[in-house]
């Protein structure tokens, strides 16, 4: 493991008034399919809230949004392909203007949800193969974010960074917000290791705290080979939909709270 | 064929400034499948447009919510039970709970798509299996009149006059409006001819107008027998789905434009 | 507790060669979304497979029913109401011929399933709101058996005992069989002690094993007043669902194979 | 136009007991969205009846295989994408195994109904996206060939000649059966004029009844610059979704009668 010294540079000042997001998938039971999520709403700052096109059902959703709500929890659009069966998870080559259409579909339904537990949408993230894909489809992506930008051209998109995505969405004046992986690994130019690749999902609680920390506090991952990478992200993507990826989310924002990092949505 | 000068009581004032709406079910059509329902929105005042969970998919929706605004008329949030396969024609016999949110859900789909349009939902009408059934059945009346008065307690809701529905709507203070069927034959006690009976769908263009300029002057329908029957129906149903339902509508629109009758949405 | 041997008659000769069947709802994952209903097929005789209409994506139905053939597990087509979101348990008021058509096609997935595994159809299941309905619902009740009976007469329809469709199963030539629930308090009469009256279900795994070694040993079911039942149960039905009605289903299989009795499917 | 004789080689004896198929998608009806194609039932000899997961709700299903079965016609499985909103008209990029899983499940289906009109699956044609793709994406024609010959090695498959498919179905030992289009052009190397250029879809009866003829009696078709493209098409495409269509798949029907080519499909 690496020394946590060796990421922090010599004279650096150390970040005291620190804040970072925890952002995680709620909202994914359907019907008599239940995912115990809805316990990651008292750990997380921000929650990815099913829309109903890849998972949730409508009194899912708004179960959802209500105890985000409750718990001071910023209400995300978690936008997907209309894949019940696929979870989301496949690529599908949508029409445009059917894409968009789902997408506004899947905004104005969740704003309804919010609405009703006296919040609202405060931004939006893509789901999936949605999410995967728009980080190099150009069409796919220009049609997500416009589509958000005429919904509401105030609500941030959480994105990978480095993707076209999140490029186009600046570009066109919405404000495109970068993420980290706590428990995946890194490659020394940022990306993701494959999950066809062993290791590629980081299992120990203590790394993963630790690497969440530095982020925190450094802006800085570390690649699996060592390297360093400044990175932008402003929120950390967690897991809740086993007791091992809750227990890892707890443990990392007991870790951030006791260095005197606030968790606090970007959103918020 | 009934005189249409008995059915005005000697001495009557004339109704020379009467308005009266028109509605129609549109946004019906579904991916491949396509209904030419889109041409209604040249005839009606309201529109009760398809939220997607008995009819509609979300491009659709879109381009009817905005075909409507574009010519002026009113948005209706066509709701109904989650069933494509069965067009919402079907009982289900419902979670309460699951019934309400699966109300919210789609209002708030469709007030995306009305935004997007520059409009807005101007009123509620249930579809089908829905509407028949919140006639008679108090628990389901009950949850979709207080899931409307929780979205929005100014939106009318359109339903059948005399039922259960209408009644608990304006106990709660919201505005029930009733309506007439165009095309449908009425019994002594204003209750519609069953369709398993014969007669029960009117076919001839000028009985249709004639009944519908007597309802739109004189708030006043004639049973199959003679009877008159007094009415408080603001909105006359139409319908588009076939050519000659279309030609029909386009004659009732044409003979109450002409006769002084303003084709006015009751949510205008 | 009753004593068991209230319950054998003097003079009664044991039942030394006797043999039941149990029954499990399986296949009922969905996507991503998954149930550990597999780990019942070593519990098991017969298996009440979704045929994805209320429950089970192909790739679950196809693994389920290759594990219950590998396991010697009978197959059987446990055929619900098109209602994903509601898991087939809302009552749906179907046009018959819909409804036939809607179990003709299950059938049809289901056998092709099984085919692929070297096995067959051996049975069929009413699943949920269908399964209760038919106790009652003449119509719909009527529709079940006669698909069934035209898909494959041979087919024994597994049932709760004292409805209609049981007897009209028979009244038809169908091999009607009755089951009884390990996990349920039952009224005098025979009938299910509702889930809404406290006790409904049964939690004292060692309750439940001595009431199902009654049943399987002497054809009797003791109500939760005390009263003997006879019953003409030839299966029990329990459930994996949980860890906890895992363990019970277990409990009730190795007390019945201790006791002598043989675990084979009325459908072998 | 070109010469009809033109296409004859001097010398070549005439093709006097010609016959050949005529096939067209039929029983994609879903629920109240129905589509006249059952007329096309009395014009073609193969019927790719929709399965149920890119259209076709199974009361549609079932009337479509008792017709094709009481007209001669051969029923074929038309096994296509689970996508309803998109009519299997979009790529998706499934899992092999849940590709495989998916198509067994329609096969399975359709055969249900075939049988419940004593008939049979003859043949089976991939719909939409999944026909298309195949022509190239070779896992995807692989699971589609594989999961055939593992449900009945017998059954023709019907494809695009010259694609992956049709090659590898026959390296497999199945019969792929090659198709061609009524109303479409062909460039000179025998592929289809993409939709997206002008005159890709012919309209003109004329011309399409001459170019089926020559098809039928010569095994030639015609490119748009005028080179022979020889051609193994033992069947022709034809729509019936239009009056348009209708009219022509009947004129094309009755030239070929009439020139005395018998209409038989190729799995008779």
């Amino acid at each position: 493991m690496l020394e946590k010294s060796s990421s922090i540079p010599a004279g650096r000042i150390p970040n005291v008034a620190a804040a970072i997001d925890l952002n995680s998938d709620v909202g994914e039971s359907f019907g008599n399919w239940t995912l115990p999520d809805a316990q990651m709403l008292e750990v997380v700052s921000s929650a990815n809230i099913a829309c109903g096109f890849h998972a949730g059902d409508p009194i899912t959703i708004r179960s959802t949004a209500a105890t985000a709500a409750a718990n001071g929890v910023a209400i995300g659009a978690h936008i997907g392909y209309r894949d019940l069966a696929g979870f989301g998870r496949r690529f599908i080559d949508y029409d445009l203007n059917e894409l968009s259409a789902d997408i506004l579909y899947q905004l104005g339904a969740l704003e309804a949800m919010a609405q009703a537990a006296g919040s609202k949408i405060s931004y939006v993230k893509p789901h999936g193969a949605l999410y995967n894909t728009i980080v190099t489809h150009q069409d796919q992506a220009k049609t997500v974010i416009d589509t958000i930008a005429e919904y509401n051209p105030k609500l941030p998109v959480l994105l990978l960074p480095g993707g076209y995505a999140l490029e186009y969405a600046r570009s066109q004046g919405l404000r495109g917000v970068a993420e980290a992986f706590a428990d995946r690994a890194y490659n020394p130019d940022g990306s993701l290791v494959s999950r066809r690749e062993e290791g590629a999902v980081l299992h120990d609680t203590d790394q993963v705290v630790e690497n969440m920390l530095r982020l925190a506090q450094d802006g800085v991952l570390i690649a699996r080979d060592g390297t360093r990478i400044e990175t932008e992200a402003e929120s950390i993507c967690t897991h809740g939909d086993t007791q091992g990826s809750f227990q890892m989310a707890q443990a990392v924002r007991e870790a951030l709270t006791q260095a005197g990092i606030e968790i606090r949505s970007f959103a918020a």
